[in-house]
């Protein structure tokens, strides 16, 4: 039973947005506000939050509130005329990059930055074949929608998307096994007709269930697709802005160098500002026969969130804090194994953390429905994280960065309860 | 030669942003602050904004930073948690219009509306086939950028895509060659094996060169879409909102009843927002089938802008004021007509107008290059504004909704000016 006024707002919800809103949870959970880590609910009860990477400054982060009002109170306007923001910003994003990325583009979400990744990449090779791995999700556009099968059955795949395995195994033939998906994908595109225009990956494998281990087991992959004429487009929209704490971007933790990288999600602590880089002879070809006009991307006010979110990242080294609070949160979910047999492998990188839950851990048969029982029963015990992979039994874990120990300890603690419940 | 700033910007915005970015004006304009319908440049000198429907209230309008400010400071979060703020905008809107479009569904632009749009038309017709006018503009994703052939030749138009004639003329006969056209395509479509799934247009049909007259003209091609089994889709993005005058929708302003309604520039004042409304019966289909989630659309913030957007608009009537200043101005552009045979047709609805420069009134010659050098005149002037239609000869005049007669008697006083020296 739910109380009145989630009763009500379910019913609101119905009636004025439809079906294809869908909720969090088998009781749907209700924020009034939000400060750091925490959420509250109209009682003031907090909520901790261990799953939003929108907001990697933490909720409602002053910096960045003050940063948007100042430049809304001054100028809001288009990138048709010159503004310094754009550039100012430009600038420091590519510096966190390697310097052969050298070109910024900026959009309003992520799907609209894979989504002109892929026009970027068929103008520049002539081809429109698509690598992505069987579990990826890279956004809701039309096209993009169409090489996101995570997005389940009713999505049709595209006749120019080829679907390869997850690097799995974290051993030291995940590379191998992956670039020989890659491969074996670029010759199927080939056989059919169809040029390698890119492959295009998350750089932790968020929902195929993360996959993070070995670091370095892009290499023999990107040297695949670049060696049949495609590019290499890195999706950091989740792993992006440090939050694997190994390095600022997941492309970097693999010691590759990506054609396109493209962002979303955090990058503006939730306001709508997302964007890709690019190696300049990559972007020449769409360039020279074209313009991109995106109407709010790159705006004044965007640029000033994306740029207080920088700043605050960097003043407070919250990369740092995600390596070693991610570090200590994977020993501690490590240790529940010994307790419960129902842990399986705990994956990730920085605060980018995957538990698997398994059946039997001999032949790793995922624990599908239990996961979704100890996802409502941490949301019932305040704690808020979900469940990610094709089998739903790798719970995802990817809190602010401003996570600390103490708050890793809460989690695990809870967790604990919630499996001694099973 | 440009100043010594400007040189150096350009120089970045090349360096950093790379050539897909383009600039308005041969002398680009660099603005540091803006107020009502005024920008400002560095040294304080004031110009006149006749052309950014992005902020339809007027720059930096303080109850919009407010409702942002204030929001941002205590939640900003998704829409798989429940939230009163997406729901009362919701509301507020679908009231604004016909009963029939039930369902509200947000995104952060109009292109991610449009693209949406066509998914949940192919989800509910299972064609693919999709109807636009010849220098059609509905935005920048794979899908739609090859259903907007107005952004030039290097985009390849859509197999499944056919282009009708703009409805020129504004005389009695407009609608029945506008639908015959719309009838031409949609036999085409299946002569070519293709199901109609949408008729997609701009209801004042900006890019086309601003065509809004005579109201209802739209009534005959939406039956012949709606007789061969597709839907009706009228992209307000530039329209909506009250700009027409006569209504708050331009769609309203012919007396038709859309399938589904795309929205997006006005809709928060430039805080990155953008949605879609549709008939409950059509989205069955895609939200039975599918989930549809955008991160950062329908957030608690970027609700609150759209709803201080709203408040504003009905507070001030300034759709009455759109009426009033726009029937104002288009007279003034008539009587320019008395003293400059370049002056063609005066076309146009409330602040959406168009003013068509011919090289010979006869034969409706397009002054193409006279157009670029009135822009240029006028931005020498202080006056903004740009050029649309397929041959860039019509004045797109398109000020924010609280342009006064004062406002419009300035722009027609340089006008003259520039018509002066050609």
């Amino acid at each position: 039973m739910h109380d009145t006024t989630t009763a009500d707002l379910l019913a609101r919800r119905a009636r004025l947005l439809g079906p294809a809103y869908r909720l969090f949870y088998e009781e749907p959970f209700h924020p009034v506000r939000g400060e750091g880590v925490w959420l509250y609910d109209a009682k003031g009860t907090p909520w901790l939050d261990a799953y939003n990477n929108v907001v990697p400054l933490g909720h409602a982060r002053p910096e960045v509130v003050e940063a948007i009002a100042r430049q809304a109170a001054v100028l809001n306007t288009h990138t048709r005329y010159l503004h310094e923001g754009i550039l100012d910003y430009a600038e420091r994003l590519l510096a966190t990059m390697p310097a052969e990325l050298g070109h910024a583009t900026f959009t309003c979400t992520g799907s609209e930055a894979n989504d002109l990744a892929m026009r970027i990449a068929t103008a520049h090779t002539g081809g429109t074949g698509l690598i992505v791995t069987r579990w990826a999700y890279h956004g809701v556009t039309s096209a993009i929608a169409c090489a996101s099968p995570s997005l389940g059955q009713y999505v049709r795949i595209g006749d120019n998307v080829r679907l390869v395995d997850a690097p799995t195994g974290g051993d030291a033939e995940t590379g191998k096994r992956f670039a020989d998906g890659v491969r074996a994908a670029i010759a199927d595109l080939q056989a059919h007709g169809l040029k390698p225009a890119a492959l295009l990956v998350d750089t932790v494998f968020s929902s195929d269930g993360v996959f993070t281990a070995p670091a370095g087991f892009l290499r023999e992959a990107v040297d695949a697709i670049h060696a049949a004429g495609g590019v290499f487009i890195a999706d950091e929209v989740q792993p992006g802005f440090g939050r694997t704490g190994e390095a600022f971007w997941g492309f970097l933790r693999h010691g590759v160098l990506p054609d396109i990288v493209t962002m979303g999600k955090p990058m503006g602590n939730g306001h709508p500002v997302a964007g890709l880089t690019v190696r300049p002879e990559v972007m020449q070809a769409f360039g020279q026969a074209s313009r991109y006009f995106n109407t709010f991307g790159g705006n004044p006010v965007s640029m000033a969130a994306a740029s207080a979110v920088l700043d605050v990242i960097q003043q407070n080294d919250l990369q740092a804090n995600a390596l070693r609070v991610g570090h200590y949160l994977r020993e501690k979910l490590a240790a529940l194994g010994q307790h419960y047999a129902i842990v399986g492998e705990v994956r990730g990188a920085g605060l980018f953390v995957g538990l698997e839950l398994v059946a039997d851990r001999a032949t790793r048969a995922p624990a599908t429905a239990q996961a979704a029982k100890v996802v409502n029963g941490l949301r019932q015990r305040q704690v808020l994280l979900s469940a990610t992979g094709p089998n739903a039994n790798v719970l995802k874990i990817r809190p602010p960065l401003v996570f600390e120990r103490a708050h890793a300890d809460l989690l695990v603690d809870r967790l604990d309860e919630v499996l001694g419940t099973l």
